[in-house]
């Protein structure tokens, strides 16, 4: 029982730094993936969201762990450029969503990726544990 | 034209640290990356190629960025943890070739994931781009 | 034959992210010295330097790697937060120079910390190897 | 109230890392200081402790944040290069501690520095607050 229902884009903004680059002088790929947790973030502030860290005093949600994600890189990106990144919500299951990030430098797609998360609470019996919730409906109604 | 050569599957051990992890007491996901990153690089030493930057040297070879990735995440991890993570080449072809990676935790997998890689030369008239170039063939045969 | 000309201080603007923090959930302390590294390269582009790679191609500058940082923490840190970063060139030495980044958050200081750098070029008989300049004038007077 | 008790130092070895350098192709520099921290929890580890997860489980210990930290660089590194880290504590006040690691490749001397840490626990009336506590007198007895 899932449907497709694709809320706003929203943008954000990344300048590439000189520590975010390889010696090939381009930007070391894991970084790509941290901007697109960054843009996840900021989409869900945007969307009226609390940092998960008030969440977690006020509901136990400790933020949104990956499930899976799928990336691919056709263009690479050095320091002094800016980047911007596109995040909508393209899907949301019973315990899941999934994110889309295009990654563009002056309209020109460098990165594009897909993010399958879940929002997680701590164990109330071993607070070491984290485990899926269904999705807060709330959440998703602000998301929409 | 591209066929299936499976070379040796090699292992490389990853020690979490307390500054991989995030908040929520997990490993941030992008480390995964990078730890794939390595373990790539690792299984090419180990087949005996030197680092990137002496092949630079010699053969104008800068690295092997990513053309795709693909990342399932099972369980997470925390720091005080040692990781395996095992490597093969599942696939060459003509341009690019395909590392299969699977991250386990005494024995259980934690996360595992595929990386399309191309090998990239300098461009002799402007040294600033990079471009992929045909498989090595000495290459290829080292890691078979 | 050293003396004290301090420049203009320079703001630059961080926005915490979640990926920043450690299971503590405060900045994971290395992150503070990124931040700086980012703010001293974006105090040369605000007096009117190109980023390095252009330097390295024109003039065979690489960059500004540190000889000495001191810093000190006094209030932690966490994601959702902005902070800003004043920076200055509190001293030219003949061959070095010396950053002061005061990192606050709402007028309230977090961090303090002093970094000497020297300007850098590639060895032209050994590519692998760096050595540092005497100050360059003109980037001395940009800068003042 | 203070005094000098210098336990007995202890290595730790860094495999530098492609990602870990910059497009100058050395190491960046905050990732020394990330190495340092590693070496100092190793320290700990080895005089017998567990991660402070577990100590955050049994005595509320979340970790030992820094109060300052003071490092020279001598020499670069590279990737494919080993480093090693020799760590002491060479001071405990009452409230602090200061380690001093000396980086080193093939016994050659990197970079050295100091760092002072605090003990912390959550504050039990706001636990996103944290304060430092005395030096537990049975952790200093452990690492003497």
């Amino acid at each position: 029982m899932s449907e497709h229902t694709t809320g706003t884009a929203r943008l954000y903004r990344v300048d590439v730094q000189f520590g975010d680059c390889d010696p090939a002088g381009i930007v070391f790929f894991p970084n790509f993936l941290r901007w697109m947790d960054q843009a996840s973030l900021a989409y869900f502030m945007a969307c009226g969201l609390p940092p998960w860290r008030v969440l977690e005093r006020t509901r136990g949600i400790v933020g949104t762990p990956l499930l899976e994600i799928h990336t691919r890189f056709m263009k690479s990106a050095t320091y002094g450029e800016t980047l911007e990144i596109e995040t909508v919500i393209e899907h949301w299951a019973a315990k899941s969503f999934r994110h889309r990030h295009v990654i563009r430098r002056d309209g020109v797609t460098l990165c594009e990726g897909t993010e399958t998360r879940v929002f997680v609470m701590r164990d109330p019996h071993d607070p070491e544990r984290i485990r899926a919730i269904p999705i807060p409906e709330d959440i998703r109604a602000m998301c929409s």
